[in-house]
């Protein structure tokens, strides 16, 4: 395998438990086979995390990305020497300030090319704003970085049972309906299928299209936008070329014997995408950013501020980020060699 | 235990998976430690479905319920001479008739305390339309002859899981919020609480209610039905005395861990309720009608016509439905022994 740059990971709000998993998935690293990756910033409280989750994980100051695999073997690599006294738990402005510059770094450091991906920690977009962070979320704030429209940044949830991409993401229920489009429809799924084609080794993925209404409408008894909007979306993917199907009930879809059928289920909104994931692989799941021209994934969880610094958050969504980030990168980095 | 009467199953539609999932479970009353069940009508069809799915299943026609128990070891008790001579697969009107008539009249006998409860086999409701069956469903079909309101029939899907109730099922994705009243929340969240103590051994069942909108709409900014209705008669049902929490995210209800917490999940609609359950229990999924005068179970699937008479349908939630409406219908006997 082609070996890709070492992976950039963005220090989340230092207040939450993205310090802690990043430091507990270092020290995993051998046992989890995780690529090499540093952490932009937050050297101090990278050693506090550590110490508070009880782990001996050495923290080595690096002067570029280069010297990120040197290091990665016997301490965590940091980047630049921006850091924050953080009390875990109580986020405050150092704190915010310190996440969305690591946030901004480690996105040039992709787009550059000299980190293989960017695998972001979880912020509070709340805080952020008050320190001038404008998007309403990070997917939305790297779009804007790489010049994506904001749209055409998609996000996939991923575990070890499934995918799942929700067509709308965080809408009232009441506006869904009137968003769920033929255009929209269709030109996600093609961001879907072009991306699990590049990133993912699925040249042909198998794309499960889900209905919006109970049984999918029953053919426009129980509502019309399956039969006139999500059908003829799917037709008109078919004709392109695309292994789409569908409008499928949403019920059944994710069932252990339907799952066979399909690699990637997009679905019409948030709950209908993100309760199958979460039911099936809570602490696994990653958040992958379909149609950037980087990599980044994320894991599947916030900052969790009520447990921080207790050591009993599950570092198994970071480590699933890293090793997905990894491999997306080195598919990315075989395609150039 | 006190003894309770035996169940009264309805055949369902002859041409489709009820027949065989029927005899099958028979065939298993030992080892699942099945309570003694009998048929409505159908000896003929039931005979078939045996042979088709190469089982040694005797049909004992009974003269009255009360003989099913002495029946039961040797052969499957049938109740009455009405038959019919499917092709599986494909419904007729002949088959429509039975499956209407064996509904009704196990409806009678568990109204009439001969039968403990009544175990609905799947039918086919366009085609029992054509024969007189005027309601949308057989839970309609039931509160009707129950005297019971129909919204006041509420309907629980129940798995190894988890247990969910849809307060809204068969409606357009688009009519779900302007239905989300308080004063439904409420009255469905009684009936359940109601219908557990008494069914189900569990006198201060613990409701999760969830949110209707993604995250629980955030405080309003993603919709405000969850602060402005569901919050309120979640307020209001904790002042009568009731365990219910919420509104909960749904996405992350039904993981692992947050399962523990609860011991049936209220939500606003059919995808919400059925994706987690059909998720997790696909093969072992009862529904389960409460707020009811009688007990009434059902397996989770349709007729199936595309699978019946070839021996591969599940027989799994018929099981199921037969074991959890002879607990039912023993704790019934037991209160009134």
């Amino acid at each position: 395998m082609t070996l890709a740059p070492p992976l950039a990971v963005s220090l989340g709000d230092p207040a939450g438990i993205a310090p802690e998993v990043i430091v507990e998935a270092w020290a995993r690293r051998g046992a989890e086979a995780l690529p090499v990756f540093f952490v932009v910033g937050g050297a101090g409280v990278l050693r506090a995390a550590a110490a508070a989750r009880g782990l001996d994980v050495p923290v080595t100051l690096i002067g570029a990305p280069e010297h990120a695999a040197t290091a990665f073997g016997t301490g965590l690599p940091v980047l630049g020497d921006e850091d924050c006294a953080p009390t875990f738990g109580s986020p405050d402005e150092a704190g915010a300030r310190l996440a969305l510059h690591s946030l901004a770094r480690a996105t040039d450091l992709a787009l550059s090319g000299v980190a293989g991906a960017i695998v972001t920690g979880p912020i509070a977009k709340s805080r952020l704003a008050t320190v001038g962070f404008t998007q309403p979320g990070q997917t939305e704030f790297l779009a804007d970085a790489c010049g994506t429209p904001r749209d055409d940044a998609v996000m996939m949830l991923a575990g070890p049972s499934l995918r799942t991409v929700p067509l709308t993401v965080h809408e009232p229920l009441a506006s869904v309906p009137g968003l769920v489009t033929r255009p929209l429809v269709e030109r996600k799924a093609r961001i879907v299928a072009r991306a699990l084609a590049r990133d993912f080794g699925l040249p042909a993925a198998r794309i499960a299209i889900t209905g919006l209404n109970p049984h999918s409408g029953e053919d426009g008894r129980m509502g019309t936008e399956d039969r006139d909007v999500i059908a003829p979306a799917i037709a008109a993917l078919q004709a392109q070329g695309l292994a789409v199907s569908g409008p499928h009930p949403a019920d059944a879809l994710f069932a252990a014997h339907a799952r066979r059928g399909y690699d990637v289920a997009l679905c019409m909104y948030h709950d209908q995408a993100l309760i199958p994931i979460k039911t099936l692989d809570f602490d696994q799941g990653v958040n992958v950013t379909l149609g950037l021209p980087i990599v980044r994934t994320s894991p599947d969880h916030g900052t969790a501020f009520a447990i921080a610094g207790r050591g009993v958050a599950s570092a198994g969504a970071m480590i699933a980020a890293l090793r997905m980030a990894g491999e997306c990168a080195a598919r990315r980095a075989e395609v150039r060699a």
